[in-house]
């Protein structure tokens, strides 16, 4: 197809494709003139990927890019590939030294230790981790840790039920790609539901109140 | 103190200090002199909100701005001004038509009514979830209603333990910046243990094939 029906098809402005085109997010069509190019399904599903990491997952162009990259660049081992990509999907934070640093540091070694899960020391969600729990310390907020805990506890019960379910896809390419997409659009989805669940509990408690005044 | 302490104390650069100012995020000094302005605590604790949220919560400037005003704007009531807080917390998204749309609407309508979370019908919160299930619908995961249906019933674990964290605090001015950290940087904790565990889980799994090939 045209430029122009690979648009209305994906709902996505034609200078917007031009965009992505340029920045390598889409490769280029097949050349058919000098000045025309023919676009296919790829094409189509590439364009869906690009615009739901960037509209609902919230990414940049760049993170986009570096996603991409990642399912593109899948090895031959279906659960390396998967590896590989979940690791594309979370910001490496750098925290600055401060007091409340090395306790942050503890609490969260003693939460990955507990749990089995202290297996890459050096991997950038543990500074992630680090560096939210050193931002509630840092607040005054010093029961953080409780918090902490009840989350590892509900995602030991999560993660495994999604990485079958990650795992019931047909061939490796899908695999990588809802990996991927389970990852981003996945945690939108999560938080959604957190923040519509926590409106939900306060209203109760709101009425809960009235009723006992 | 002087801007230079400030800059010293909070590890933040005065450039960005003197930013914060100009757009506002940060409330002018107390001028002690033509080209000279004093701060205290409150600017301290302020500036450290200001890069919780940027650094490790991942959100713009005019985000941050947002959501500074949603806990100074606190009402008298303690649940109302949570509910407020929580509201400024997710980005909303707008769904285009498509053929998958009306499928993720049921989708998403049947898991919010079975646990009797509908009460908001016109929440950004539920446009953000019927985006994120038509991602993966349209990408032909069909089976995404399982995946959508572990997260409610996490999610009703985890938001009483949530809400009942931040009520502990003592005063209404506490318990509306606490509910708002908790939703931004309690999200980034929660998405990093989330693909921690996913490494391990996956690892795991390597690891048994390996055992049984």
């Amino acid at each position: 197809m045209r430029i122009a029906e690979l648009s209305r098809t994906s709902g996505v402005p034609v200078p917007s494709i031009k965009y992505y085109l340029r920045s390598g997010l889409l490769p280029p069509g097949e050349r058919t003139a000098p000045n025309q190019a023919d676009y296919g399904e790829k094409h189509l599903h590439r364009l869906r990927l690009i615009r739901a990491f960037i509209e609902v997952g919230g990414l940049s162009i760049a993170a986009v890019g570096e996603l991409l990259q990642a399912i593109d660049a899948q090895g031959e081992n279906l659960h390396q590939a998967l590896g590989t990509a979940m690791k594309a999907t979370l910001p490496n934070q750098t925290s600055t030294d401060s007091p409340h640093l090395v306790q942050a540091r503890e609490m969260v070694d003693r939460l990955l230790t507990e749990r089995g899960w202290g297996i890459h020391p050096d991997s950038p969600r543990i500074e992630t981790l680090v560096a939210a729990a050193e931002v509630f310390l840092r607040l005054g907020q010093d029961d953080v840790e409780d918090l902490f805990n009840k989350y590892a506890d509900l995602i030991a019960q999560l993660a495994p039920h999604e990485i079958e379910w990650i795992a019931r896809r047909k061939n490796t390419d899908e695999v990588v790609e809802v990996a991927v997409v389970g990852s981003i659009i996945g945690a939108t989805a999560f938080n959604a539901m957190r923040s519509l669940a926590h409106e939900v509990v306060a209203a109760r408690m709101l009425s809960e109140d009235k009723d006992t005044n």
